[in-house]
């Protein structure tokens, strides 16, 4: 059997790995993919889906509208049912993650006093969105539910909002025991659910709010609409601050008073991207037919694998792991942190077409997305990795930190 | 020469129009499309370049942002040198109309007291987000400047919000002098411009803000990203409510705390939906190309033929014009209101290949877009209007009000 730093032992995992043909449905290139991640790569069958979506505008014209209208609470029940565990009538796809996580909290607040407690390291639109709504109480990085509820007294916080899965760190955070020290509290939870969503299996019932987004672990596109999620027994209480038509009860009535639906649509604002929208379905679709829970089994190997290749090959050069170690606690992408991580980062990209990405201020990340990713994918990016290291070729390259999307 | 009435007279107005050619541009069906206007029809460049930009995202991946990430403010320059009248950094595509509106509106009334003015008949979304904002009053329908003067006493008023062409009447607004008003009485002006954009020159220097919708007169597609607009001196003052990651100052630094560009860019809230966003380049080049002063040309010559064949064929079976006889007071579509509009439009669509559409209580609206419609296509439309009413076939239809998208 192979050593595991040698490639053979990658191509032996691969061969035994049962969502390995999952790979077809993707446009692949000659490039090693492991944005980590802020874009899933493209799946066939949603290419085809939007252009069939265009040109069933080009022929249906505005009668395509009687349809596309349901597909915000339509895809949320996909979504519910295949990725969220929510149940029918608690999610819908709209909008974009900032307007929802807005949307969502202001409601939350808004005749709820108290503060807003988050993470230092909470991903930024996120802090920002909550900086404009409310004081904000800042938890070190990846809290425990022991944090959480040492932070909280009693009356004192409004609500919790946390991502599942930590942009920078890759660190799972216990969404069971955080939401209970919440409600401990007295505090609403919201959760985001963007590093997570397609990739680690969520249960959302008990939570109160959830929010995600569509373009990484669930392929579909560039600033693919969002989701959000509110649990059924708050959402005749909570008002949505942007009192948009689709929100409406009776919308084409087009009546004198705001009226907004008794149920999750209230959370509806404007007119969807329906070209945007059609895209969600066939790629949340493909999510399903692999199934999370194997997806997940998956994904743990392939950050543990990294991980083992981190320990023998990039620890000895100034790497440091900043992905937690215990495989219950991470999602499915691993950060590498280096003072050079910049300039390693731009050096991959540039000389050794391997993609990850960089987040400030020193983590390259290497997203494994399990639908498409293959252990040997991982050995060829780490050895290019180590090798450009070793030869120092990142160090030809600028060394002005800019932007990495 | 052909009477009116005739549809050789017509087949001549075709014959000389400058514009016909720009109808290939276009999917075209054997229905005659006359909605009014909830979707234009799909400009065959804007089919490519849907599918292009989809290719795009499976070849170039995360690094295809490092141009998709420029799109709401370049497009926003295209919509304000060829559109809207505004200077280049005044505009961005983004979001939806409601999301926009509330965004703007919600800025013009942070630290500004006063009520909200708008008009009883204004669009629905843009009523119910006013309604959450704060206190609004009413004015009767297609308000003139000195209505509007009459509402606000000086210092009373925080915000004017009106359409430039009203949904359902199809009135064009005296957008420079109601302006004028809102400013004698202290308040800002905010203009939805759905219903003119593309179709009527709009000059918004002196306006403060502005929205807009690009899947109306500028064929972008179902629920394409809106627009909006915010003078030059406003943007240091105003402040989005929506505090989201993209109107972030140096966005990819992921800062501490919310610091938002100098610049329109600070209305900016998530990441945008690029498959669509994408769609409105080619569309609004099309409009472009044409030119807006042809284009209302063309579209003043079409909505006075269509009112010159309800003076001749509707009126006497009991129709009402619903839209002003002035030229300079109308926009591009004509509303036609009667007792029985609601079967009536739906007779049109099932019975006889024409599809316009349906507004509460009583108007059967039809969308002339100057860009695809032909004169012959009015004749034919409204011959097959008036002889479904003569022969009362009608009312072979469920009479029950229904949805009309």
């Amino acid at each position: 059997m192979a050593a595991v730093t040698e490639r053979a032992h990658a191509a032996g995992l691969d061969a035994a790995d049962p969502l390995a043909g999952f790979r077809d449905e993707f446009v692949l290139g000659e490039r090693i993919y492991m944005d980590g991640n802020s874009l899933g790569r493209l799946p066939r069958r949603v290419e085809e889906r939007v252009a069939a979506l265009v040109q069933e505008w080009g022929e249906r014209l505005v009668t395509g509208w009687h349809e596309w209208i349901e597909l915000p609470a339509r895809l949320g029940d996909l979504l519910a049912r295949e990725i969220v565990g929510a149940q029918p009538g608690e999610v819908l796809v709209c909008d974009s993650v900032t307007v929802n996580l807005y949307k969502l909290a202001a409601a939350a607040l808004d005749g709820r006093p108290g503060v807003i407690v988050t993470a230092v390291d909470e991903f930024p639109t996120d802090r920002y969105v909550l900086q404009g709504l409310g004081e904000v109480r800042l938890l070190d990085p990846d809290p425990a539910a022991d944090d959480v509820a040492a932070a909280c007294a009693p009356g004192d916080v409004a609500l919790v909002c946390l991502s599942h899965v930590n942009y920078r760190s890759g660190a799972l955070a216990d969404l069971a025991g955080i939401t209970e020290a919440a409600h401990d509290a007295g505090a609403l939870m919201l959760w985001d659910v963007c590093h997570s969503a397609g990739v680690v299996p969520i249960d959302l019932s008990g939570v109160d709010l959830a929010v995600g987004c569509t373009y990484k672990y669930l392929n579909a596109g560039p600033g693919a609409p969002a989701f959000l999620y509110m649990r059924e027994g708050l959402q005749l209480e909570l008002r949505s601050p942007i009192q948009g038509w689709f929100g409406q009860r009776e919308q084409f009535a087009m009546g004198p008073a705001y009226d907004p639906e008794p149920g999750i649509v209230r959370f509806l604002a404007g007119t969807p991207p329906i070209v945007a929208l059609a895209a969600v379905e066939p790629a949340v679709e493909l999510v399903a037919e692999a199934g999370v829970a194997a997806l997940r089994e998956k994904s743990v190997a392939l950050t543990a694998y990294a991980i083992e290749l981190h320990d023998a090959w990039l620890a000895p050069l100034g790497f440091e792991l900043g992905t937690p170690r215990d495989a219950a606690r991470r999602g499915s992408h691993v950060s590498l942190r280096h003072p050079e991580g910049w300039r390693i980062c731009r050096a991959l990209i540039e000389r050794a077409d391997v993609i990850p990405d960089f987040r400030a201020p020193d983590s390259v990340r290497f997203g494994l997305p399990p639908l498409y990713t293959r252990f040997v994918d991982v050995w060829d990016a780490f050895d290019r990795l180590r090798r450009l290291v070793e030869d120092e070729v990142y160090l030809e390259l600028d060394p002005a930190p800019g932007r990495v999307t």
